[in-house]
């Protein structure tokens, strides 16, 4: 029976119960860290040939990794990330470390360079990743939500907002979003793709974080973003990101950016001044480990097996556990989060979890100014946890989700 | 006997001598590249065992570094940068692998912030860097130029011009100034830190790029710009920054900034939005590597006794071709570069040594917008060159000079 059927006694009873479950698992002192879609020490193992790689210093153009220069990237580097996104190397500039640098560093040069404004407009599909506001927030672009739906941003609404002069761009993470790991529909992306716009400038930023972070062997295939853009004559619509951080070692990765070339050269302009080039040697350490894509999804296949007994196990737990309440959670097949709605209710449960030792994703956070309308919405990263930590970490979970529940029904 | 001293006639037959000279250089088909102050492969090799480090994963405050986190640094990276410096592990943030983009980025954030503007002042001491020239371009400052002298910037000059309000900063190569190889005397340190400037945000750009780069024996002792600045009570005037990249690899180093905690707090706050943190991979690979100032000190004796007998030898073919030129040059005892002046041929002495396959930096580089007001100024950097190519790269260089010479006394 589900706590809105029942009566006041009986609720009283189930909070009772759930209060004293609670208790007990607040007791045992758990310490428990699961804010953040980090790697565990497992994953991270996979990669530890990389410790003693590159074998050579000198990559496939004769170039000296050891020395300056090479702000694209080299050859097979580009040429790896391209087959990866299924563009050309000369849609693809290298990068640092971190993609979320990258990103901040591209609007960044929209805002100096003027072709962005301050206090102009992005569209933020949300729940979505906390870092992507942030950096709206920082530039003064005001954040317009837009819900998700299981095949990603609702577009009868960015339709319609993207019809404002103001609006100049558009977070996306099209595969195993952040956090409730859906997956953009051929016809969202059709739609992203065509989509009117008022403003020339108007830039989808296509974070793909995920696109092979699968853990039950299903590697989407979305379409290529690019290709359909270039098709409906959007070809400059697009700016795609993709990283190593939760391939090889997260923060010591290779990053990179493709786009129209016209959008490159643009960026260059930037690029060619900030820096002399990224780190060559990490390129080629991280070339001759993975070699090619198929390296790279044999490699994440292993992830995959690490990742997915925990999230099954959880989501196990989470279906047995939450049936009186209204609860409702993703069952994604990758990605790195469990997102759960509990309408109401999300900062009391963030307060239990983190009085019982059990840190989640702060309540709100997955919203632009970290403000959810619903106040719905929780993050939980298993990624991180051991496999034993799991079950004590979703005992927490689903107690203070059941005692949230409870109390809301009372009033 | 000079040239200026010569009759026409006397010149007309130098000139024919240099030129045959000059064309017998051209004819053996030379490809010498000496554009950049980049190490050479034996240099670099000096820090080969880096490749297959690091041994562990795990820093001295128990992170595992190839995870997620750390945006200020390890604590021991941070230490071994302090010590390097002489400042405190909390005057320090650990950067990427290219101090210029450590600038560029301090330099956006005065700019996106406001603090700075565009079409503001900064003052660039000349002969001086052209990446730094560049970054000043490309955020519209207005570059004034400040003559160079043996003990640094004429700081008469300098003084004079930080009284105007719209100049908001200063670029410093403090130890083996690029090109001059010039080391900033006490004076013009304790001068800097307690000049009296009108904007209160003006800040000294402090790029200790060469400070251990010594080839002779002796390390520069420079005053302590931070703490010069502090005793004065413009503790905030300095952003010091450093790297890696001439000491271990070019382009796959560590670098830091160095600056008072406010300073460094408000950096933080963009920092921390733009990333979440550097490759802590690499620089426990250097900490392992380098383990202390010691060791780096006896690393750079290993490239001094590499650089110096280039240099030498370019010093003796230098004072040994040129004696009726009115050229002038400077023999720093560190540093990356040989600069030559050579009032009012710079131009022509470029083009002559490019015709004749000798790259040297293009003439104007060393001052800001590209423009040498007397097209005087050469730079050319031997590190890259084998210790082989540089006979064969003098001998173009002061055939080029002789020759341009004669023209000019011909008019």
């Amino acid at each position: 029976m589900k706590y809105t059927e029942m009566s006041r006694e009986q609720l009283q009873t189930e909070l009772a119960h759930h209060k004293a479950e609670y208790a007990a698992h607040q007791s045992r002192g758990l310490k428990i860290n699961a804010t953040r879609g980090k790697p565990n020490a497992e994953q991270l193992a996979l990669a530890d040939a990389l410790l003693t790689l590159p074998s050579t210093h000198i990559a496939s153009d004769s170039t000296d990794v050891r020395n300056y220069g090479g702000a694209d990237g080299l050859p097979e580097m580009k040429q790896l990330f391209a087959d990866l996104l299924g563009v050309t190397p000369q849609e693809v500039i290298v990068g640092g470390n971190a993609s979320l640098n990258m990103m901040f560093d591209c609007i960044a040069t929209l805002i100096l360079s003027g072709v962005w404004q301050r206090g102009q407009k992005f569209l933020c599909p949300a729940p979505g990743y906390d870092r992507h506001f942030a950096i709206c927030e920082y530039f003064g672009l005001e954040m317009l939500t837009i819900p998700m739906t299981p095949d990603g941003p609702d577009m009868d609404i960015a339709e319609r907002l993207a019809a404002d002069p103001n609006v100049v761009g558009m977070w996306c993470v099209p595969v195993f979003s952040n956090p409730q790991g859906y997956t953009y529909s051929d016809e969202t992306i059709r739609r992203l793709a065509a989509m009117p716009v008022a403003n020339a400038a108007f830039a989808l930023l296509w974070d793909n974080a995920y696109a092979i972070h699968h853990f039950k062997g299903v590697r989407p295939q979305p379409l290529n973003i690019l290709r359909e853009c270039e098709r409906v004559g959007n070809a400059c619509r697009p700016i795609i990101f993709t990283s190593f951080s939760k391939i090889s070692y997260a923060g010591s990765g290779v990053v990179a950016m493709a786009s129209c070339v016209e959008n490159l050269n643009f960026f260059r302009k930037r690029i060619n001044v900030q820096t002399i080039g990224p780190d060559k040697i990490n390129q080629l350490r991280h070339v001759e480990f993975f070699r090619d894509v198929a390296g790279i999804q044999a490699h994440m296949d292993k992830h995959a097996a690490i990742l997915r007994p925990k999230f099954e196990r959880a989501y196990t737990l989470l279906s047995e556990r939450l049936t009186q309440t209204n609860a409702e959670w993703t069952t994604p097949d990758g990605g790195y989060f469990l997102s759960v709605e509990v309408p109401g209710c999300a900062k009391r449960i963030y307060a239990l979890c983190r009085e019982a030792g059990l840190e989640i994703t702060e309540a709100g956070a997955a919203y632009p100014y970290g403000k959810d309308p619903l106040d719905a919405n929780l993050r939980f990263g298993p990624s991180f946890l051991r496999q034993d930590e799991i079950d004590p970490a979703m005992d927490v979970l689903c107690s203070a989700i059941n005692v949230a529940a409870i109390e809301q029904v009372l009033g």
